[in-house]
């Protein structure tokens, strides 16, 4: 990476109360990569403008909506437009942002599920290769160092031959139906037109990428017993599924937003032939690492010790704790230092092409469906292979 | 309780090598309720008798096999013969050993699984019916005290209205081909005339009793995904199943014994509509009770704010911890302080009724053949449902 | 051991209402080495009477009062008097009692601290040398399976010199002035002439002395700041000390018994120039082992990794817990086996020889009164030295 | 506080490898406060512009010393010039630079501990009250929502009456003589004349600071047994000390940085009589309280239920995790919010004036001369009453 200032980036959506548009504006910023320069973080005109200023923003790039916004900054001198842009709006928004800024040649962080429909994940895929950028979906679970230290253990065979896969993302959150009070969340993310699916949209996709990005295997059939608990509810709510992945390794995956009680429960375990190793959410500095007939192993965030993507995944000494941010902030790193090189002209490290693509999106979004055509069959099983349109692996 | 003394107890199986026999004594004998007067421990004769003296038993009362000792137990006069017999062989043997001793009219505590068929389980059903004496199965889970508090949990209601359970037991001992080393436990636990089963018989029977035992539900449907992942194995090592309980709550449980590095990991969740509460056998002294919008609550064996069950399952002041032992010595003390009563003519004290029956064995085996069946027939659903012969409750 | 056949033992003190008596009874009896044949259960003989029918002992081998007991059963034939005397009374009969029975010639089991005074202590000693008896004091922490191995490290020089070492016992019981509302533990614990001490006695006796079994070192020089925190209470029941070891180890110990909420927190830490080890009472079977830039190792209980002693101390495979009942057999059993060895004429084996002993508790009463003797001159530095009579190891 | 810009400060130390300088950046940035405009990285002018110029300062804002900064700064114009200086250098130039800045006006943040002389200490508290600026110290411990909950929980008097204090930070990083080798940060933290003190001064004065935040007591005598365990170390490194708070509560406070295989273990109790809390900084998002005769109850960041100052403090829902960098964004928070109150000529929040101040930093400096002077004269009890000129509270 060459360039010399900060990448310019504009957002879509992340407007007052929409706590996850101050997520993605931290973790584009924690490393001083980025600076926000543009917005249309509200379809009311007023409002979009208010929070504009309020971050700072001059007047005239707080724009009422993502078309408007597109145009515009595509209208500026080159040396002055967004480099990037961020779209943090509901799910249904995502494909047409996306494609506003993409026909007109910026480099696209989205965050997930990508769309609603695969037609419009598979869409996107052919977009992103005719016009030849960079497109990040944020997946931040993948983020975390310990779990970029699962990632390396698995591949260079530490485990042995793998075996099985239990992950899982539980909540309590939406186990009332707080939709009906009108929550702003709960709202649109209890929508079937704007957010496509329930838990296994929101929640469920994330588990079924952290596995993914783990153990590097393809689900090959899988079996989803999905329900709605919540009377009224008009989407999923709680979804377990059986998995086989390339290979006949067995995998479980569930996940629930009804779980009383629950804040934000994800577990992943993968078990190989000699050895297994656990993550868990709560404690994300630690990864667990289980060899028959040998004590336990707790490898911790920030030590020599590590593999070279945990090590780097790290801005802080042992024992000083990292978390949810920081790991927003790796998937944000990756991303912004191989725009900055496209955008100076460079070839990107290689380290920085550790990130959710396009293609993952795709698969995340065949993912869902797939898993909500296995339940609306009766909980049967189910072909889930899948290869998106334009993948080169990464 | 009236007897003035300890109840006599005959052994069959447990001889020299079986670990699980020196379990089943000390349970019966922690509390002072049971001593040890004959066995059959080995179908070894010399075996038997080396084993016998080793207990400081009379000689005439080691036995060379089963038969002969419930021939010449009942021979003996009834101020001087066992009163009960506890039953600890390989699964296969359990039936024929119980039908010795019930037919002449003496208790039984059994080991788990009950049986290796569901017929063998239903005469037993019948045949403790006919004689009308005590038959207790030693599922030793639901003798832990905070076990037993999450069952007084869910049957005051405190988590609302159940809706799902997620229960699992897994090990990693048989992560190899452990039975070729010719290693005892292995050599019949994986060998299908003897076990019946491998990993559903072993250890998914106990997490089935403990999900029903701690919500008192049913299940209705399952689906089993059962698999042998080791080469050459002749029994199944891994299974993942997809539940309906009664009233459609649902479940996910899994087995496994070929998880590398796990030593024996059981957790049960259930989730209600206003809380949820977790139990874990690595922390058995501790139960997880979560409710929405409040601090979560670790309530802690013996004290005084827990349930009457709970309390009574106590022997130390919390912060002393138990552990196994006392938890197998619970299920005894129940099923001793039964046969007590019943022997000195007096009618059980309720509260002595809390361990599992000759029906709770049956439900058991019903529940291993009907996963095996979903399993071999492509890991489809299969209905569940089952009522014991001769049930009545407890 | 060659002994065939069960010790027998008698009991001075747990009747009903000491749940210290039935702990010792079953510790004595869980593998099976002892039984229970006489008792001196209450000084009210009528209560000594019931509480040994209870028992199931013979009606005249429940005495009135130790010197009863200890005439009366050395009066018996050799082959069916007790071997052993087990004394389980509030703190200021230890002594008597035990003088009562190692005058005849008795081995003696006896609950810490082992006197009220180094006076009665040394006597002890000295008696026990003259005698020839074994002499056990159950401090019960150094049974547990993975305190043995932390000793075993240690003294395999895995954590290289010893630094530091931050042990503590901390409990909340005593909070409130308990002892005025008449209840019975309360009430002699906290009574001078009975106690001896308080938290010091009690429960600092015990950190003292699992700081000394696993390290192997004695404390040169101590400071003690001891404290009475409830108002009216006639003991100390909080104290914190700094301690110099030998070879200038530096030392934390502190103990308490108004530390509100708290159960009964046991932790031993120990810090080598190369490694670290800590211990904790709520998770008994593990021990943390932390080398500098290598992952936390968690060793657990029942491995074949673990040194001989700590294998030999667990009683089930790995993941099965054992707790307080089992590591005070572990006490139980080492000093058993060494009494029969005794009775039968044969050299007990060395390893059974890890108990602690008659010098052990004359050390715990050095420790106890140096303590506050520093307290009471204002928490000011004491020599802490100190050779008990009759020492020779062990 | 209605500045309508983001302030805008400069940095002094902080350059490449320091990594307290990032540190400080991130959480000056991380809630979009503020911007660094200018900064004196290094001695070394060439170092200082690179670094200026990797953070895209602009060229003459990069300066080679930090009285080259006060100056030219306060030359450009106000609406143009720093309005806040972060000083991040070893101990000995906090106080030199900070006198720089306060003589020009300049608001000051400072890194701990503040001086490494009372002298100097007092002189800046004199200052700081002459100038009327606002002066933050980095105790960002007590910026952890769950800390600030503990110290709401001790001032409703949900413990009662407070009794014991247990705090400690232990480290593990300089267990060897590490600053031999030349590794940056080991060279100036044991270097008597640039660190003022060791292990005392670089964590002992956190661990103070934490308890003296969360329980508002003062010490009032203590006796520090302070030590240099790796030979030729210049400067402590572990640290045991008594402490008598206000009104005679007993403490303990320990620190060290030889504890091999430690990484970063910090903990605080505070006991009280009818309750007690514990905090630790492995699982920064928890606090456990614990009642006697009640579930224990685990506190966590985010929920409705917690204190308004602890809710103030998050950024994310529950569940999602926050540590190290949002914890230090907290005490950044509030003393920015202060300065810019001050800046726009408004009265600041009182909510906001909960950071540390240029009096905390002399009670600081306090605290580590006093434990050095016990330490020095035999670790005997010395008076550690101060207060500190110009005090207000806060």
């Amino acid at each position: 990476m060459t360039l010399k200032r900060k990448l310019r980036y504009g957002m879509v959506g992340g407007g007052p109360g929409a706590f996850i548009g101050a997520v993605h504006r931290r973790a584009a910023e924690l490393d001083g990569l980025a600076e926000l320069v543009a917005g249309a973080f509200s379809s009311d005109a007023a409002k979009s403008r208010a929070h504009g200023a309020s971050l700072h923003l001059a007047a005239d790039r707080a724009y009422a909506s993502y078309e408007a916004m597109a145009a515009a900054e595509s209208a500026r001198p080159l040396g002055d437009r967004i480099d990037v842009v961020v779209i943090v709006t509901p799910n249904h928004l995502h494909y047409p942002a996306a494609v506003a800024f993409l026909e007109r040649g910026f480099h696209v962080i989205c965050d997930k599920p990508m769309t609603t429909t695969l037609a419009d994940a598979e869409a996107l895929c052919a977009l992103v290769a005719e016009q030849g950028v960079v497109f990040a979906l944020t997946h931040n679970y993948s983020g975390y160092p310990m779990v970029k230290e699962a990632r390396a253990l698995v591949a260079s065979a530490a485990l042995g031959e793998l075996r099985k896969v239990v992950v899982e993302y539980t909540q309590g959150w939406l186990s009332t139906a707080l939709e009906a009070s009108g929550q702003k969340q709960a709202d649109w993310r209890t929508d079937p037109a704007r957010a496509g699916a329930g838990a296994l949209g929101d929640i469920g996709s994330h588990a079924e990428q952290l596995a993914r990005y783990v153990t590097g295997l393809e689900i090959e059939t899988m079996l989803a017993d999905v329900g709605t608990v919540v009377a009224g509810r008009r989407v999923d709510d709680d979804a377990n599924l059986l998995l086989r992945f390339e290979g006949g390794v067995r995998g479980i995956l569930h996940c629930s937003q009804i779980a009383s009680g629950e804040e934000n429960r994800i577990n992943l375990r993968v078990y190989g032939s000699t050895a297994s190793l656990e993550w868990s959410h709560e404690e994300p500095n630690s990864l667990l690492l289980r060899h028959a007939d040998a004590p336990l192993q707790v490898l911790k965030r920030g030590n020599a010790y590590l593999s070279p993507a945990a090590q780097r995944g790290a801005r802080l000494p042992p024992g000083h704790p990292e978390a949810f941010f920081e790991a927003f902030a790796n998937v944000y790193g990756n991303a912004l230092r191989t725009i900055a090189s496209r955008v100076s002209g460079a070839e990107p490290d290689p380290a920085d092409l550790d990130f959710p693509t396009v293609q993952d999106g795709a698969r995340g979004v065949h993912f869902i469906q797939t898993a909500l055509r296995s339940g609306a069959s009766g909980a049967t099983w189910v072909d889930a292979r899948y290869s998106p349109p334009g993948a080169t692996g990464a």
